[in-house]
Order: structure tokens, then C-alpha cells, then sequence
């Protein structure tokens, strides 16, 4: 079916950037994005602290029930992204248009960046010096017997699993909120509890599979790996762009899916 | 929108003074703080006392649930806030009249002494040493090489830690309670819940965030850190105005984030 | 009742390798084995890495959220096999026809080596080394005092552990999903959380029963182990034949139940 | 009220001994059976092999999980009793016909064995002979200082045991199912959860409460002891007759206090 330009405006859906409506809901993205970022940064700072033998089961589980939490805070006002791979994810499927997208993406990296300094405020020095604020990263320089070395992830390895790890959140949990027939059958509720515990799980298993000292897990959220590196600079900004392309392509992967499998329901419990 | 007088009048309320059923629910409010003051400083003290290593994972777990069950306890009531936190915030945003608001918060004020009373009456000299009858504390007094030294967190950071984790508490949990459209679609009970856990979530974070001795976690209930200070004194009145500024200010934040978003549904589910 | 021709036409479905619905619901099919094949195994292999004592508690709890939430993805879309265990299943029930559970087995092994891929691309060479990439093994080669030796199942007691947890699994889980009856009565969350825990418990008691190093569990679902095995190959392929013909048997005697059992309602609460 | 010969030809049943449905659904005990007892006996063994300081934490909720799916699985086809305490009481309250109940315990019994052959096809010689089969056992032969001594549970401890546990299990659970008005008011779902979650309580406490090496807890289902007897023989044989009376002796309890209860509402919630 081929596309006429009326269409073309409503994906590119200009006219957003004078609604009032969809500035406003951005405020609610901005803010969601930071009091996730402070919340994530302080959960997996104090997982760590506690003193547990499985800081990350720990930590992945109060993730789940953070973001499950903020996502049915912020949905019934912006649509609860508050994450620039869901934003992005949702424009290529056509659930927004691009420049309201555009402008939560943007908001979420401010809202980013709000977080990153709430959390330097309220940390001590140490802390902050140790936890690098939360930061993503890929690899961390270590003192080691010939003067410092650097460990890390390699450059290939930390971009697949950002991609798969994208991939996998898109087309095991944001795309039941996505589409209109799971979302109705499902609710609101349990849709935010899937995403939230899919996240979880990928942060779990992400800092755990590479068993890699100095990586910090997958970033799946750009805007959440933008604040600190921003705030705090240094080594976050080492391959920084690894958080951006790896989500940019798993959405791009997941916009394809979208479009091949089959819009009619096949199977119905009628 | 220009409100005139007679909004004005409704939304500071005075007539609420002479209301009978204002001041009956206000007992809810009393014995629920009460209660709640008392519950929250036996399962502190528990928490520490049990030979576990993770006494902040099962504190806030405990913390969680009890306040959980508080809230579906005193919602049909007097609406379950239980916290003047709240009743400022249902104030600011217009859920309920100033004098109410006010009533509560005295009323509160009063069931954390009665709550800080109770706790005395059944806690042995040893323990109520040594845990200062769960008050707020910022600092604690520990002997030294050179005589006894105070060591604790700053002022800045203590205010700033009240104020984000205020925020995050009004902002993930409260709201949902507040905005009809979310309390409806989401059922009373699943709202009690996730305050409960968001609570108890920042019971966890603010406690271990810090790693500093002496500070006993954000505050988030004056009336909670008000009971114990007037029953047992002393440096629990060190820099308490900490506990009220904080969560004032972030009452009047989350009031301008609750005017700025747009009050109409953007997102639904059909 | 005699079967007349166009019943086994139906029963066969070859207009279905014409039907682009099939085809392109088979996507979802192929996507969704090699998301579980990544995820599975990097839950496997994270629960190990983590220093606790009970991970196949951690793994089971793990693999029935993550195989629940994939059903619940795939299942508007292809039906929700993602297994040629539950295809096969199908087509000898009658519930799709024989063309489209080949399409889907096809598209599901597919998947299980793009998954099997996936994984290799992220996880480390030593990780790579230690847990064969997540494939179903039987046995391992250990160093002993004489030389390599290799230790593991019998052939006999791991065709019998394939062929009795995979009648398990259908009997106790899917049984609920093709039986109408059952289906609607239940809900399509509840039917996706029953067979994500009866295959999470089959995990856990089919790792500790045997007790015998080299045995990796019960396979379950041929796609995930010929994906690795084809990836990684060498001792991966030995004796793989008992992971496709447990489950084959499996479900003969299954489709066989189906036929034995009263099709009518004998105990409904009316 | 006396009874007439034709209400006492409905009770007996005796025309259901020529009815293939009745037959047919007995398959559905015989597999329901022989899958509890293989899933019963595996979730034992791995849970006492896993090394956490609570098995028998771990292993009751793995038995409540199983049994209320088994339950679901099951109910629709032949009303889901898989237990002969449940089919006997069933008779004796006039749910199912004595014929109906006859064919179906004999089916369990059956089932039983198949479960017990299908156990000692897929574990070790080591774990089989420490675990006896999963078998109901009283006491246990282990070598003492003069020799190997006997140690384990008194015949009368073990039989009131037995007795107040069927009842519990009778009264707690199985009465909501029988009980149209519960059954009706709760909906199936609620009530196998809570029949799954008695037993796995029971479980819990019978095995902990008398901390008695050698008693392997309540039998609370004669099918289940049978099969291991019959497989394995030896000391499982030992006062097996235990397990046959006390369930016997709880059901006609039972029996009589839904005689005693009246059987109009007294309290509905409409």
C-alpha cells in the first residue's frame, strides 16, 4: 500500500511541536526520567553496599518493581516511555509521531541529567567516586603491577548485547503495550508489571553473563547513561555513543518485525 | 483562569473547623500515625536486632507491608494519609481544603507522640539507648581518640535527600492516589500497595545510599520524626527543621509538576 | 466415525505453505525461540556465575517469568508455541494443521541458532568454554587420575527423563491451552503462567534429581538444544537424538490421552 | 427422611461400571496420579539435594504449585480428585456415586505405580536407595553402636497424625470444591490454589513439626504410598496399612460434619 503525503504528515506529525498538550506531557517524561535515573543509580548503589552475596538479585529486583511503578505513574499522562529506545520504538511503529518523540526523547535527556545531579547532592564524595554516579560504562581503569591497565568489555561485544538486549526488551514486553489487541486483553497494570520485570531480568543477566569487571550491564536507556556522563564526564564519555546505536538499531530491528508479522489476530480465546 | 472569592473560600475551607465529621476522621489520622509511629520504630529496631546481614532489605520489606496495610485500613476513613507529607501535598493540589489539611497534620503531629509514647512504654532502657525511639537523626555522638566526636551527614546533603526522596514519594506513588483517572482504573488496594512499596523502597535506598553512621534515613513523615523528638529531646532536635523544610518544599514542587501537565487522558487504553 | 478425505486434507494443510499468514506468523515464531534460546541460557549461565547456593532455585523462578511473559508476547500473533515440542503437539491433536506446525518447527530452529548466535556474540571466551554455550549435554569429559574421563547420564535413564517431563509438561500445562474448555475458563495470563511454571519446575527438579555432573537438565524443547549445537558442535552432538525423540514420544502419548478422555464436560461449576 | 431403594441405586451407582465415560475419565486419575506422584517424589529428592538450610520451605511450595496445576488440569475431565481420600470422601458426601469413586481409586492406585516405575527409570542407584522412591515411610533402619537400630514414629503418633491431617486437609480445602455454594462464589481457579496450598502447608508442618529422622510427614494420599511399595517393597511395606486408615477414618468425620452442618446459606455475600 503505498503511502500518500496526508500520512506522511500525521508520522512526521509536525504540529506537535505547538501543542501545549504535548509539551506539558513532556514535563511528565522529564521528570519521570529523573526520578528514574535517581532511583535506579541509588538501588544499585545500595544493593552493592548491602552486604548480600547476590547484590544483583537484589538489585534486579527492586529495579522491576521501580520501573513498574514509574511507568503506571507516568502512563496515563505522557504514555509512560520515559525511555528514548521506547520513544523511538514507538515512532518507526507509528504509535507517535516522530517530533513528539523528538521532544520526549529530549526531555528524557534533560529529566537525565536532573536525576544525575539529585544524585551527586545527596551522595558523599566516596560514594560518588567509587559508584560513578550510576553512569554506564564499558570498562574501568584499575592499578595493576607494569602502572595502571584498563578492563573492560571489547567495543563489538558490548554493542551486540546492547542490541540484543534492546531487541529483546522491545519484542518481550514493549510491544504488548504497543499493540492495541494485547494491551486491551492484558491491562494497563499487568502490561507495566511485564515491562518492568523484563527489565529487570535483562539487568540481572546482563551484568552477570560477561563477568566482566568494569561494565556496568546494558544501558537500555540512553537518556539514563546521557545525565551522568554529562554531570560527572571522565571515562563515561568512553564510547559513550555504544548506549545510542545499540537501542537506535534493535528498534529499527523491532519496527521490521512489526511490520511482517501478520496485523489480524491468528489466535483468539473467544 | 482567574478563581474568584468564592473558590478561594472552598479551597481554604474554614467551615472544615466546625465540622464534626472532619474531626472524627481526624482520629483516624491520630491513631493511624499513632500506630504507624510505633510499627515503623518496633520493626526498625527488630530489623537491627535480628542476626541477619541484610537488616535494611528486611526493614523495608516489613516497612512496606505495614504501611500498606495502614493505608487500607484508614482510607475509607479519613482518605489514609497518615503523614502530613500528604495532607500538605492533597492541600496544595486541591483534593482537599487548607483547614482540613491542617487538622490532619495536628492530628498527626499528636498520634506521633502518643506512637512514640507507646514505644517507650514497652521497650526496655537498653534498647531505647541505643536506638533514640526511631527518631530522626542526622548525626550521632561517638567516643573518639580525642574525646567524644559527632560524625553524621551535612545539612546540604541531609535537605537535599529529604526533598528529591519527598518527591519521588509524591511523584511515583502518591499521585496515582490523587489523579482520579489512575485511582479508578487502577483500584484502591493496587494504589495502597504501591505507595507502601515506593516507601519502602526509599527506606532501603536513603538508608545504605549514604553509608554514613548516624544518619537514620529520610525522614518522609515529620509527624513521625516530631514524636519521638518531644518524648525523648536531646539531639533529636539537633537540625530537625530538616524533616519539615524538605518535604515542604517538595509538596509545592510536586503541586507545579501537578498544574503543569495536561489534565485531560492523552493516552488511553479502549 | 470414519475420517473421509477432505478431513485428513484439513488435518494436513498443505495450502498452508501458501498461506503468507502462516509464513509471516512463523516470524514471530522464529524471533521469539531465538530470544528464548538467549535468554535461557544467559539466565542459566548468570545463575551460576552468582554466588549463592540454591541456582537452579534462582534459574527455575528466572526461566518460568521469561518463558511466561514470551507466550504472552507470541501468543495473539503465531499461537505461542516458540517449542516443536508444543507444534508437533498441536498438529497431532488437531488443534493446526501438520503444514503449519512444519513451518513453525522449521522457523523455531531457525530461531534456536540465531539465538545460539546471539549469545555467542556477547558472552566471553572462558563463559563460552565452561558452559557450552547453554546446549543440552548428557555428559561432560572431566580430567581423572587416568586420563580424560567421561562421565554423565546413561542413554536409557536420559530418554526416559526426556520422554517423562515432556508428557509432564503437556499433560500438566499445555493441555490447559488447546483444551477450549479449559482455555477460555482460565484466561490467557493464567494458562501462559501455568506452563511457565510447570516448565520452571521441570528445570529445577530435572537438574538436582539425577544429581550427576555432565546432565544439563532435561532439553524440553529440541530448538534450543540443536541451535547450540550447531553453533558450537562437538560434544554438543553426542547422543542429540534423545532431545527430538523424548519429546516425539512424548507427544504421541499425549495426543493419544486426548483421544482416550471424554471430550464432553463431566464436572462443571455451573 | 428415609431413603428409598432407587436414592440408594444412585448412591451405589452400580451402572457406572458399564459407562465409557466414566472409564475414559479414570484415564485422566490414572496419568493426573502417576504425575503427581513423579513430580511429588522428584520435587522431594531436589529439594533435600539442593543445598539450602530450608528444604522443606522450598519443597512445600513446589508441592502447593504442582498439585493446584495438576488440579486444574485435571478438574474439567473427571473432576480432578487424583487423590483417594478426595474420591472416598467424594462417595461418602453423595458428589460422585461409590461405583465412580471405586473405579477412580483404583485408577489412582495404578497411577501410582506408573508414577513410582516412571521415578526409578530416571534416577541414580545412589539417590534411589537413600531416597526410597519418594516412598511413605515411618521409621528408618541406621547403624547404631550395637548395631543398626530402628528409629522413627510410634504407630499410634503417626496414625492421629495421619487422621488430623486428612481432616484438615478435608475441611480446609476439599469442602470448597464440594460445597456448590463455595465452588460457585470462588470459581475454580481459587479453589485449586487453595486445595494446592493445604496440602503443601500440611507438608510443611508434618514433616517439621515431629523432627523425627526416618517419618517422611503425613501421607494424606494413599495412591501415592501404594506405588512405591509395590516398586520397591522392603520396609516402605512397614505399617503401611497407616496410610490407608487414617485418610479412611478423616473422611468419615468428614462425612458426618457435612451431615451435622445446615445446608442452606447462612451467611451469603450477594
Amino acid at each position: 500500500k503505498r503511502q500518500n503525503p496526508s500520512t506522511w504528515k500525521k508520522i512526521l506529525g509536525f504540529e506537535d511541536i505547538f501543542s501545549v498538550k504535548v509539551w506539558r506531557a513532556s514535563m511528565a517524561e522529564l521528570l519521570g526520567t529523573a526520578v528514574l535515573v535517581f532511583a535506579l543509580d541509588t538501588i544499585v548503589i545500595s544493593s552493592i553496599q548491602t552486604d548480600t552475596k547476590t547484590p544483583n538479585l537484589v538489585m534486579s529486583t527492586l529495579v522491576a518493581i521501580i520501573i513498574t511503578i514509574l511507568l503506571i505513574a507516568t502512563f496515563p499522562i505522557s504514555g509512560g516511555h520515559i525511555n528514548p529506545l521506547v520513544s523511538f520504538a514507538a515512532a518507526l511503529t507509528g504509535i507517535t509521531s516522530f517530533t513528539r518523540a523528538a521532544i520526549y526523547i529530549l526531555a528524557q535527556c534533560v529529566g537525565g541529567i536532573f536525576g544525575a545531579l539529585a544524585l551527586e547532592a545527596v551522595v558523599t564524595k566516596k560514594i560518588a567516586h567509587n559508584f560513578s554516579l550510576g553512569g554506564c560504562t564499558l570498562n574501568v581503569v584499575v592499578p595493576g603491577p607494569d602502572g595502571p591497565v584498563e578492563i573492560g568489555l571489547g567495543t563489538r561485544q558490548a554493542l551486540w548485547l546492547e542490541i540484543i538486549c534492546s531487541f529483546v526488551f522491545l519484542f518481550a514486553s514493549v510491544w504488548m503495550a504497543f499493540d492495541s489487541r494485547q494491551a486491551k486483553a492484558l491491562g494497563r497494570v499487568t502490561v507495566c508489571i511485564v515491562i518492568g520485570t523484563v527489565l529487570g531480568l535483562l539487568v540481572f543477566v546482563s551484568t552477570t553473563v560477561t563477568a566482566q569487571k568494569g561494565y556496568a550491564g546494558a544501558g537500555l536507556n540512553p537518556a539514563r547513561c546521557l545525565g551522568p556522563a554529562l554531570v560527572r564526564g571522565g571515562h563515561l564519555w568512553d564510547r559513550h555513543w555504544v548506549f545510542w546505536a545499540g537501542p537506535a538499531i534493535a528498534c529499527v530491528a523491532f519496527a521490521l518485525y512489526t511490520k511482517l508479522i501478520p496485523s489480524q489476530n491468528l489466535h483468539t480465546i473467544k
